[in-house]
């Protein structure tokens, strides 16, 4: 299958989203038209009719898509029938509300391990898991790769934690440090900011929009 | 000054950052060079000056940009010479640690109110605030505006929690809750949604890239 663009990948996730609220209610069926208005943000039923079509023919104009079998696709096409081992580096508060949160767990991301380099918190129980020392990490991955890490560090150790991680074989990153990670070809990086999208909306008030 | 594009505004407040920590290291100027370095993620020193460009000349060839000056200027440019209110809809876990998060403080963002919609939460005291009944938003909304409005809500009352905040006169919108809101010209949305980042990570893990 050809490579789709990161707003492609993103709009099946949230049509999955939706196509698993439609099942709940008992929807047998869902028209694009549906698909699009429940989306919001300007989508039009074309959009999603477009986005679809790269995965070949679902459904029958008229007719509106198949829901499980809709469902069961996107499932496939997102890698998500299968679960995944996901570690976080950094045991602090962002780290903690990540271990807990519970949309993880049911979409297959299994937290696995929750590492940090303070003495303090090495050892401690955190919401179910032992934090276990960074220093373990390459030795840790050896024995028990895994397919995603989360880095939770502070801005100056992001770097350096990457780095290890992908030379222990890591190759999708989940980065909440207020940087931009340097990685080589074939590993895959995502950055969650809180800080940069609250300064995109200071400006963006600023400017008036 | 013209709208710049978000993808500049986002590099912004990565150079903000970076000349942040190099004035702690007490550097008096810094290069094009060193800040696209120290941005990673394939930065060349022609875009730190393309980007530094919008916004007049800063620096002179071959000196490097004054650091105190840049500073001020991009915090100006981001507008974060001033503090913004608030406010947190939904006070679960990630609500919870949104509330905790120091570097909201920092950049001038201040917590200032707490709100569900559940009668066990309600009253509570969340890490320092109380949580308020979601029902008492539009009074005070009406009696102390908010600038931004943090929605952690589950999905299908994010619209509508939505709906409620713009009518009440809030123009900025950090939404977590896994839906593309639809907002009136003149709103502003950004969006976080933790569960997307993965999917988008596990579907790169499935084509192997």
């Amino acid at each position: 299958m050809r490579k789709i663009a990161e707003s492609t990948v993103r709009r099946l996730s949230l049509y999955l989203r939706f196509l698993e609220e439609f099942a709940e209610q008992g929807a047998g069926t869902a028209s694009s038209e549906a698909l699009a208005s429940r989306s919001g943000g300007g989508t039009t039923s074309a959009q999603v009719r477009k986005d679809l079509s790269f995965f070949g023919s679902f459904g029958k104009r008229g007719l509106g898509y198949p829901v499980p079998a809709l469902i069961a696709s996107l499932r496939e096409i997102l890698g998500l029938n299968r679960r995944y081992r996901v570690i976080v580096i950094g045991a602090g508060k962002i780290g903690s509300a990540l271990v807990q949160y519970r949309g993880f767990k049911e979409r297959g991301f299994d937290l696995a391990a929750l590492y940090d380099n303070d003495p303090k918190k090495v050892g401690r129980e955190w919401t179910g898991l032992t934090v276990r020392d960074v220093a373990m990490l390459e030795k840790d991955l050896r024995q028990t790769p895994a397919d995603i890490a989360a880095v939770v560090t502070p801005a100056d150790a992001a770097q350096g934690v990457t780095d290890r991680l992908v030379k222990s074989g890591v190759a999708a990153i989940l980065n909440f440090a207020p940087v931009q990670l340097t990685v080589p070809d074939g590993v895959t990086v995502k950055t969650v900011n809180l800080v940069l999208e609250l300064e995109a909306l200071s400006y963006a008030i600023g400017q008036g929009s």
